[in-house]
Protein backbone atom coordinates (compact mmCIF):
# COMPACT_ATOMS: atom_id res chain seq x y z
CA UNK A 1 0.00 0.00 0.00
CA UNK A 2 2.58 2.51 1.00
CA UNK A 3 4.90 1.64 -2.25
CA UNK A 4 1.52 2.55 -4.46
CA UNK A 5 1.23 5.76 -2.87
CA UNK A 6 4.84 6.79 -3.49
CA UNK A 7 4.89 5.73 -6.91
CA UNK A 8 1.87 7.45 -7.25
CA UNK A 9 3.33 10.74 -5.80
CA UNK A 10 6.53 9.77 -7.95
CA UNK A 11 4.51 10.15 -11.20
CA UNK A 12 2.46 13.19 -10.55
CA UNK A 13 5.86 14.96 -9.55
CA UNK A 14 6.75 14.05 -13.07
CA UNK A 15 3.95 15.37 -14.73
CA UNK A 16 4.28 18.23 -12.58
CA UNK A 17 7.83 19.07 -14.18
CA UNK A 18 6.55 18.20 -17.69
CA UNK A 19 3.62 20.99 -17.65
CA UNK A 20 6.02 23.38 -15.45
CA UNK A 21 8.26 23.32 -18.32
CA UNK A 22 5.28 24.04 -20.87
CA UNK A 23 4.24 26.96 -18.39
CA UNK A 24 7.69 28.44 -18.70
CA UNK A 25 8.27 27.98 -22.14
CA UNK A 26 5.09 30.62 -22.55
CA UNK A 27 6.05 32.84 -19.80
CA UNK A 28 9.30 33.08 -21.80
CA UNK A 29 8.12 33.19 -25.15
CA UNK A 30 5.80 36.35 -23.96
CA UNK A 31 8.87 37.92 -22.48
CA UNK A 32 7.43 37.75 -19.00
CA UNK A 33 9.34 37.10 -15.77
CA UNK A 34 7.66 35.18 -13.21
CA UNK A 35 8.36 34.68 -9.33
CA UNK A 36 6.28 32.13 -7.33
CA UNK A 37 5.31 33.88 -3.53
CA UNK A 38 4.74 31.33 -0.78
CA UNK A 39 4.38 32.43 2.94
CA UNK A 40 1.90 30.60 6.03
CA UNK A 41 -1.42 31.63 5.84
CA UNK A 42 -1.38 35.61 7.05
CA UNK A 43 2.16 36.22 6.87
CA UNK A 44 1.52 39.21 4.44
CA UNK A 45 2.09 37.97 1.11
CA UNK A 46 -1.09 39.96 -0.07
CA UNK A 47 0.12 43.11 2.09
CA UNK A 48 3.35 43.33 0.83
CA UNK A 49 2.14 42.76 -3.07
CA UNK A 50 -0.16 45.86 -2.85
CA UNK A 51 3.10 47.98 -1.54
CA UNK A 52 5.32 46.77 -4.45
CA UNK A 53 2.65 47.05 -7.01
CA UNK A 54 2.00 50.81 -6.06
CA UNK A 55 5.07 51.80 -7.72
CA UNK A 56 6.97 49.56 -9.48
CA UNK A 57 9.29 51.20 -11.35
CA UNK A 58 7.45 51.12 -14.90
CA UNK A 59 7.29 47.37 -14.60
CA UNK A 60 3.69 45.82 -16.18
CA UNK A 61 2.89 43.40 -13.26
CA UNK A 62 0.06 40.85 -13.24
CA UNK A 63 -0.71 38.80 -10.52
CA UNK A 64 -2.43 34.97 -9.65
CA UNK A 65 -3.38 34.76 -6.62
CA UNK A 66 -4.06 31.07 -5.91
CA UNK A 67 -6.39 30.70 -3.04
CA UNK A 68 -8.38 27.22 -1.80
CA UNK A 69 -11.79 29.15 -1.98
CA UNK A 70 -12.94 33.31 -2.28
CA UNK A 71 -11.26 36.05 -3.85
CA UNK A 72 -10.76 38.71 -1.41
CA UNK A 73 -6.78 38.51 -2.57
CA UNK A 74 -7.69 39.24 -5.80
CA UNK A 75 -10.02 41.77 -4.85
CA UNK A 76 -7.23 44.02 -3.48
CA UNK A 77 -4.94 43.33 -6.09
CA UNK A 78 -8.04 44.03 -8.34
CA UNK A 79 -8.41 47.34 -6.57
CA UNK A 80 -5.06 48.43 -7.67
CA UNK A 81 -6.07 48.38 -11.03
CA UNK A 82 -3.84 45.26 -11.99
CA UNK A 83 -4.18 42.11 -14.13
CA UNK A 84 -5.32 39.55 -11.66
CA UNK A 85 -6.70 35.91 -12.29
CA UNK A 86 -7.93 34.11 -9.22
CA UNK A 87 -7.77 30.36 -9.37
CA UNK A 88 -9.13 28.23 -6.69
CA UNK A 89 -8.22 24.92 -5.90
CA UNK A 90 -11.44 24.21 -4.72
CA UNK A 91 -13.61 23.92 -7.54
CA UNK A 92 -12.36 20.95 -9.71
CA UNK A 93 -9.03 20.85 -7.76
CA UNK A 94 -10.10 19.15 -4.98
CA UNK A 95 -9.13 21.60 -2.50
CA UNK A 96 -5.27 21.24 -2.74
CA UNK A 97 -2.93 23.11 -0.55
CA UNK A 98 -0.68 24.48 -2.98
CA UNK A 99 -0.61 25.02 -6.65
CA UNK A 100 0.54 23.04 -8.93
CA UNK A 101 1.70 23.72 -12.81
CA UNK A 102 -1.48 22.07 -14.11
CA UNK A 103 -3.79 24.83 -12.21
CA UNK A 104 -1.27 27.18 -13.51
CA UNK A 105 -1.49 26.39 -16.78
CA UNK A 106 -5.33 26.44 -16.78
CA UNK A 107 -4.95 30.16 -15.86
CA UNK A 108 -2.59 30.81 -18.49
CA UNK A 109 -5.17 31.99 -21.13
CA UNK A 110 -7.16 34.16 -18.45
CA UNK A 111 -3.58 36.63 -18.28
CA UNK A 112 -2.72 39.38 -20.53
CA UNK A 113 0.77 37.76 -21.06
CA UNK A 114 1.76 40.16 -23.80
CA UNK A 115 1.34 42.87 -21.93
CA UNK A 116 3.20 41.83 -19.17
CA UNK A 117 7.10 41.86 -17.91
CA UNK A 118 6.53 40.54 -14.47
CA UNK A 119 3.77 37.64 -13.32
CA UNK A 120 3.36 37.37 -9.97
CA UNK A 121 2.11 34.30 -8.60
CA UNK A 122 0.99 34.43 -5.04
CA UNK A 123 -0.02 30.25 -3.66
CA UNK A 124 -1.76 29.10 -0.92
CA UNK A 125 -0.72 29.63 2.30
CA UNK A 126 1.37 26.65 3.39
CA UNK A 127 4.86 25.97 4.19
CA UNK A 128 5.05 22.69 2.87
CA UNK A 129 3.24 21.19 -0.25
CA UNK A 130 4.28 25.07 -2.55
CA UNK A 131 7.57 24.27 -2.08
CA UNK A 132 7.18 20.72 -3.90
CA UNK A 133 5.43 22.00 -7.08
CA UNK A 134 7.18 23.89 -9.60
CA UNK A 135 4.88 25.54 -11.94
CA UNK A 136 7.40 27.65 -14.28
CA UNK A 137 8.43 30.42 -12.51
CA UNK A 138 12.06 31.75 -12.51
CA UNK A 139 12.20 32.78 -9.02
CA UNK A 140 11.15 31.99 -5.55
CA UNK A 141 9.98 34.25 -2.53
CA UNK A 142 8.95 33.22 0.59
CA UNK A 143 7.77 35.82 3.32
CA UNK A 144 8.08 34.25 6.91
CA UNK A 145 6.40 36.58 9.87
CA UNK A 146 8.35 37.38 12.95
CA UNK A 147 5.50 36.41 14.77
CA UNK A 148 5.47 32.56 13.70
CA UNK A 149 9.03 31.63 15.75
CA UNK A 150 12.31 31.62 15.38
CA UNK A 151 12.23 27.94 14.63
CA UNK A 152 10.23 27.86 11.08
CA UNK A 153 13.32 27.30 9.00
CA UNK A 154 14.16 23.85 11.07
CA UNK A 155 10.61 22.67 10.84
CA UNK A 156 10.07 23.47 7.25
CA UNK A 157 13.56 23.31 5.48
CA UNK A 158 12.23 22.39 2.16
CA UNK A 159 10.58 25.80 1.76
CA UNK A 160 13.04 27.82 2.88
CA UNK A 161 15.70 26.27 0.96
CA UNK A 162 13.64 26.38 -2.19
CA UNK A 163 13.90 30.33 -2.23
CA UNK A 164 16.14 32.61 -3.66
CA UNK A 165 14.73 35.40 -0.98
CA UNK A 166 13.52 34.91 2.35
CA UNK A 167 11.45 38.36 3.35
CA UNK A 168 11.04 38.53 7.31
CA UNK A 169 7.89 40.29 7.69
CA UNK A 170 6.55 42.46 10.75
CA UNK A 171 9.31 43.56 12.45
CA UNK A 172 7.65 46.78 13.40
CA UNK A 173 6.19 44.07 15.81
CA UNK A 174 9.47 42.99 17.46
CA UNK A 175 9.41 45.09 20.32
CA UNK A 176 6.24 43.29 21.43
CA UNK A 177 7.40 39.59 20.64
CA UNK A 178 9.71 37.43 22.31
CA UNK A 179 11.71 37.06 19.43
CA UNK A 180 15.37 36.92 19.03
CA UNK A 181 15.79 37.91 14.82
CA UNK A 182 19.35 36.77 15.23
CA UNK A 183 18.40 33.54 15.67
CA UNK A 184 15.98 33.50 12.78
CA UNK A 185 18.77 34.43 10.47
CA UNK A 186 21.15 32.06 11.69
CA UNK A 187 18.45 29.21 10.84
CA UNK A 188 17.52 30.26 7.64
CA UNK A 189 21.66 30.43 7.10
CA UNK A 190 21.69 26.89 8.32
CA UNK A 191 19.43 25.20 5.74
CA UNK A 192 20.04 28.16 2.89
CA UNK A 193 23.35 29.60 3.08
CA UNK A 194 23.80 32.61 1.68
CA UNK A 195 20.44 33.00 0.74
CA UNK A 196 19.30 36.83 0.43
CA UNK A 197 17.32 37.88 3.43
CA UNK A 198 15.27 41.41 3.62
CA UNK A 199 13.48 42.42 6.73
CA UNK A 200 10.29 44.17 6.37
CA UNK A 201 7.18 46.12 7.43
CA UNK A 202 4.34 46.00 5.13
CA UNK A 203 2.52 47.91 7.65
CA UNK A 204 5.07 51.04 8.33
CA UNK A 205 6.87 50.96 5.07
CA UNK A 206 10.45 49.66 6.81
CA UNK A 207 12.30 47.66 3.99
CA UNK A 208 9.55 48.11 1.35
CA UNK A 209 11.46 50.13 -0.75
CA UNK A 210 14.20 47.20 -0.69
CA UNK A 211 11.64 45.00 -1.33
CA UNK A 212 9.88 46.69 -4.69
CA UNK A 213 13.33 47.38 -5.86
CA UNK A 214 14.61 43.70 -5.67
CA UNK A 215 10.73 42.67 -7.39
CA UNK A 216 11.13 45.54 -9.79
CA UNK A 217 14.26 44.09 -11.53
CA UNK A 218 13.08 40.26 -11.73
CA UNK A 219 12.46 41.01 -15.26
CA UNK A 220 15.88 42.21 -15.99
CA UNK A 221 17.72 39.53 -13.66
CA UNK A 222 15.89 36.89 -15.88
CA UNK A 223 16.38 38.63 -19.39
CA UNK A 224 20.20 39.32 -18.75
CA UNK A 225 20.33 35.28 -17.82
CA UNK A 226 18.94 33.86 -20.92
CA UNK B 1 -5.62 11.88 -15.74
CA UNK B 2 -7.95 14.15 -13.43
CA UNK B 3 -10.53 11.69 -13.29
CA UNK B 4 -8.08 8.89 -11.81
CA UNK B 5 -6.17 11.43 -9.50
CA UNK B 6 -9.86 12.01 -8.12
CA UNK B 7 -10.35 8.46 -7.43
CA UNK B 8 -6.56 7.87 -5.68
CA UNK B 9 -7.84 10.69 -3.38
CA UNK B 10 -11.09 8.93 -2.73
CA UNK B 11 -9.69 5.55 -2.09
CA UNK B 12 -6.78 7.01 0.49
CA UNK B 13 -9.84 8.82 2.29
CA UNK B 14 -11.57 5.53 2.60
CA UNK B 15 -8.76 3.99 3.56
CA UNK B 16 -8.10 6.83 6.14
CA UNK B 17 -11.26 6.50 7.56
CA UNK B 18 -10.97 2.49 8.11
CA UNK B 19 -7.54 3.01 10.22
CA UNK B 20 -8.63 6.08 11.66
CA UNK B 21 -12.21 3.81 13.01
CA UNK B 22 -9.26 1.27 14.40
CA UNK B 23 -7.17 3.78 16.23
CA UNK B 24 -10.14 5.28 18.01
CA UNK B 25 -11.02 2.02 18.94
CA UNK B 26 -7.84 1.23 20.56
CA UNK B 27 -8.13 5.03 22.31
CA UNK B 28 -11.67 3.55 23.71
CA UNK B 29 -10.61 0.34 24.90
CA UNK B 30 -7.49 2.15 27.04
CA UNK B 31 -9.83 4.93 28.18
CA UNK B 32 -8.05 7.86 26.82
CA UNK B 33 -9.61 10.69 25.30
CA UNK B 34 -8.08 12.05 22.30
CA UNK B 35 -7.73 15.83 21.02
CA UNK B 36 -6.42 16.83 17.46
CA UNK B 37 -4.59 20.03 17.47
CA UNK B 38 -3.92 21.90 14.98
CA UNK B 39 -3.24 25.52 13.40
CA UNK B 40 -0.85 27.39 11.00
CA UNK B 41 2.71 27.17 11.40
CA UNK B 42 3.51 29.62 14.75
CA UNK B 43 0.00 30.13 15.80
CA UNK B 44 1.22 29.02 19.11
CA UNK B 45 -0.45 25.39 20.00
CA UNK B 46 3.22 24.42 21.35
CA UNK B 47 3.28 27.30 24.61
CA UNK B 48 -0.41 27.01 24.73
CA UNK B 49 0.37 23.08 25.13
CA UNK B 50 2.85 23.85 27.62
CA UNK B 51 0.92 26.28 29.70
CA UNK B 52 -2.05 23.91 30.20
CA UNK B 53 0.43 20.82 30.97
CA UNK B 54 1.70 22.50 33.37
CA UNK B 55 -1.19 21.97 35.60
CA UNK B 56 -4.10 19.97 34.12
CA UNK B 57 -5.78 19.19 37.21
CA UNK B 58 -4.98 15.68 37.71
CA UNK B 59 -5.28 14.80 34.17
CA UNK B 60 -2.47 12.37 33.28
CA UNK B 61 -1.94 13.60 29.60
CA UNK B 62 0.41 12.40 27.00
CA UNK B 63 1.52 14.12 23.88
CA UNK B 64 2.12 13.22 19.87
CA UNK B 65 4.00 15.24 18.05
CA UNK B 66 3.66 15.79 14.76
CA UNK B 67 6.21 17.79 12.11
CA UNK B 68 7.66 17.19 8.73
CA UNK B 69 10.87 17.13 10.29
CA UNK B 70 12.84 17.96 13.97
CA UNK B 71 11.89 17.07 17.36
CA UNK B 72 11.88 20.83 18.83
CA UNK B 73 8.33 20.77 19.85
CA UNK B 74 8.32 17.16 21.51
CA UNK B 75 11.80 18.08 23.19
CA UNK B 76 9.83 21.60 24.84
CA UNK B 77 6.70 19.09 25.97
CA UNK B 78 9.26 16.22 27.43
CA UNK B 79 11.02 18.98 29.62
CA UNK B 80 7.46 19.12 31.83
CA UNK B 81 7.65 15.36 32.25
CA UNK B 82 4.68 14.26 29.97
CA UNK B 83 5.54 11.50 28.01
CA UNK B 84 5.37 12.31 24.25
CA UNK B 85 6.44 10.59 21.13
CA UNK B 86 7.54 12.46 17.87
CA UNK B 87 5.97 11.76 14.57
CA UNK B 88 7.83 12.56 11.09
CA UNK B 89 6.24 13.17 8.07
CA UNK B 90 9.40 12.94 6.88
CA UNK B 91 11.05 10.07 7.24
CA UNK B 92 8.94 7.30 5.52
CA UNK B 93 5.54 9.32 4.88
CA UNK B 94 7.41 11.80 2.06
CA UNK B 95 7.37 14.60 3.91
CA UNK B 96 3.35 14.85 4.44
CA UNK B 97 1.36 18.44 5.19
CA UNK B 98 -0.62 16.67 7.90
CA UNK B 99 -0.68 13.84 10.12
CA UNK B 100 -2.92 10.95 8.94
CA UNK B 101 -4.67 7.83 10.56
CA UNK B 102 -1.71 5.77 9.53
CA UNK B 103 0.46 8.08 10.84
CA UNK B 104 -0.86 8.39 14.18
CA UNK B 105 -1.39 4.23 14.40
CA UNK B 106 2.23 3.98 13.74
CA UNK B 107 3.03 5.55 16.74
CA UNK B 108 0.26 4.22 19.45
CA UNK B 109 2.80 1.52 20.35
CA UNK B 110 5.10 4.18 21.56
CA UNK B 111 2.59 5.71 23.81
CA UNK B 112 1.38 4.56 27.53
CA UNK B 113 -2.20 4.42 26.83
CA UNK B 114 -2.61 2.83 30.06
CA UNK B 115 -1.19 5.94 31.89
CA UNK B 116 -3.08 8.04 30.30
CA UNK B 117 -6.62 9.88 30.33
CA UNK B 118 -6.15 12.61 27.49
CA UNK B 119 -3.92 12.41 24.35
CA UNK B 120 -3.22 15.95 22.57
CA UNK B 121 -1.96 15.22 18.95
CA UNK B 122 -0.48 18.44 17.58
CA UNK B 123 -0.70 18.15 14.20
CA UNK B 124 1.62 19.32 11.49
CA UNK B 125 1.30 23.42 11.11
CA UNK B 126 -1.14 23.75 8.11
CA UNK B 127 -4.93 24.74 7.83
CA UNK B 128 -5.60 23.27 4.91
CA UNK B 129 -5.18 19.05 4.96
CA UNK B 130 -5.18 18.32 8.58
CA UNK B 131 -8.67 19.15 8.32
CA UNK B 132 -9.38 16.57 5.51
CA UNK B 133 -7.96 13.66 7.31
CA UNK B 134 -9.31 11.98 10.83
CA UNK B 135 -6.90 10.31 12.94
CA UNK B 136 -8.94 8.92 15.61
CA UNK B 137 -9.66 11.97 17.84
CA UNK B 138 -12.90 12.76 19.82
CA UNK B 139 -12.51 16.42 19.59
CA UNK B 140 -10.68 18.91 16.80
CA UNK B 141 -9.35 22.03 18.36
CA UNK B 142 -7.77 24.76 16.22
CA UNK B 143 -5.56 27.79 17.29
CA UNK B 144 -5.63 30.60 14.99
CA UNK B 145 -3.30 34.31 15.93
CA UNK B 146 -4.77 37.51 15.33
CA UNK B 147 -1.60 37.83 13.53
CA UNK B 148 -2.57 36.11 10.86
CA UNK B 149 -5.69 38.83 9.65
CA UNK B 150 -9.58 38.60 9.94
CA UNK B 151 -10.02 36.42 6.46
CA UNK B 152 -8.79 33.04 7.14
CA UNK B 153 -12.26 31.62 8.15
CA UNK B 154 -13.47 32.52 4.69
CA UNK B 155 -10.33 30.75 2.94
CA UNK B 156 -9.90 27.83 5.09
CA UNK B 157 -13.67 27.00 5.93
CA UNK B 158 -13.21 23.57 6.11
CA UNK B 159 -10.35 23.82 9.11
CA UNK B 160 -12.87 26.46 10.82
CA UNK B 161 -15.56 23.78 10.32
CA UNK B 162 -13.63 20.73 11.42
CA UNK B 163 -13.23 22.13 15.14
CA UNK B 164 -15.50 21.82 18.18
CA UNK B 165 -13.01 24.83 19.59
CA UNK B 166 -11.29 28.01 18.28
CA UNK B 167 -8.82 29.75 20.31
CA UNK B 168 -7.52 33.03 19.25
CA UNK B 169 -4.33 33.38 20.76
CA UNK B 170 -1.95 36.41 21.26
CA UNK B 171 -4.42 38.58 21.65
CA UNK B 172 -1.92 40.47 23.93
CA UNK B 173 -0.93 42.09 20.52
CA UNK B 174 -3.90 43.64 19.22
CA UNK B 175 -3.17 46.83 20.68
CA UNK B 176 -0.49 46.67 17.82
CA UNK B 177 -2.06 45.19 14.90
CA UNK B 178 -4.90 46.80 12.38
CA UNK B 179 -6.96 43.73 13.32
CA UNK B 180 -10.23 43.84 13.76
CA UNK B 181 -11.33 41.19 16.71
CA UNK B 182 -15.19 41.67 15.87
CA UNK B 183 -14.90 40.78 12.34
CA UNK B 184 -12.82 37.68 12.54
CA UNK B 185 -15.28 36.22 15.06
CA UNK B 186 -18.26 37.21 12.77
CA UNK B 187 -16.34 35.21 9.97
CA UNK B 188 -15.90 32.01 12.34
CA UNK B 189 -19.24 32.54 13.17
CA UNK B 190 -20.28 32.59 9.36
CA UNK B 191 -18.37 28.94 8.37
CA UNK B 192 -19.24 27.25 11.62
CA UNK B 193 -22.04 29.09 13.36
CA UNK B 194 -22.45 28.51 17.43
CA UNK B 195 -18.80 27.25 17.49
CA UNK B 196 -16.76 27.90 21.03
CA UNK B 197 -14.24 30.92 20.52
CA UNK B 198 -11.73 31.42 23.37
CA UNK B 199 -9.25 33.98 23.43
CA UNK B 200 -5.78 33.57 24.60
CA UNK B 201 -2.47 34.85 25.30
CA UNK B 202 -0.05 32.03 25.63
CA UNK B 203 2.61 34.92 26.43
CA UNK B 204 0.72 37.25 29.19
CA UNK B 205 -1.44 33.88 30.59
CA UNK B 206 -4.66 35.93 29.50
CA UNK B 207 -7.50 33.19 28.74
CA UNK B 208 -5.16 30.50 30.08
CA UNK B 209 -7.05 28.99 32.83
CA UNK B 210 -10.46 28.93 30.27
CA UNK B 211 -7.87 27.01 28.10
CA UNK B 212 -6.43 24.91 30.24
CA UNK B 213 -10.20 23.84 31.97
CA UNK B 214 -11.54 22.84 28.92
CA UNK B 215 -8.86 20.52 28.24
CA UNK B 216 -9.24 19.04 31.40
CA UNK B 217 -12.86 18.56 30.85
CA UNK B 218 -12.86 16.46 27.65
CA UNK B 219 -11.78 12.85 29.28
CA UNK B 220 -14.57 13.58 31.66
CA UNK B 221 -16.80 14.98 28.25
CA UNK B 222 -15.78 11.63 26.47
CA UNK B 223 -16.82 9.29 28.96
CA UNK B 224 -20.01 10.89 30.01
CA UNK B 225 -20.89 10.72 25.94
CA UNK B 226 -19.59 6.69 25.85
Amino acid sequence: MHRTKVKVAADALDANATIANANRDDFDRAGVAVVNLMSAPGAGKTTLLERALEDLDGVRAGVLEGDVQGSMDADRIAALHVPVVQLNTESGFGGECHLDANMVRSAIGDLPLAELDLLVIENVGNLVCPAEFRVGEDARIMVCSVTEGEDKPLKYPLMFRACELVVVNKIDLLPHLDFDLERLLANVDAVNPGTRVMLTSARTGEGVGEWREWLAAVPGRVAAAV
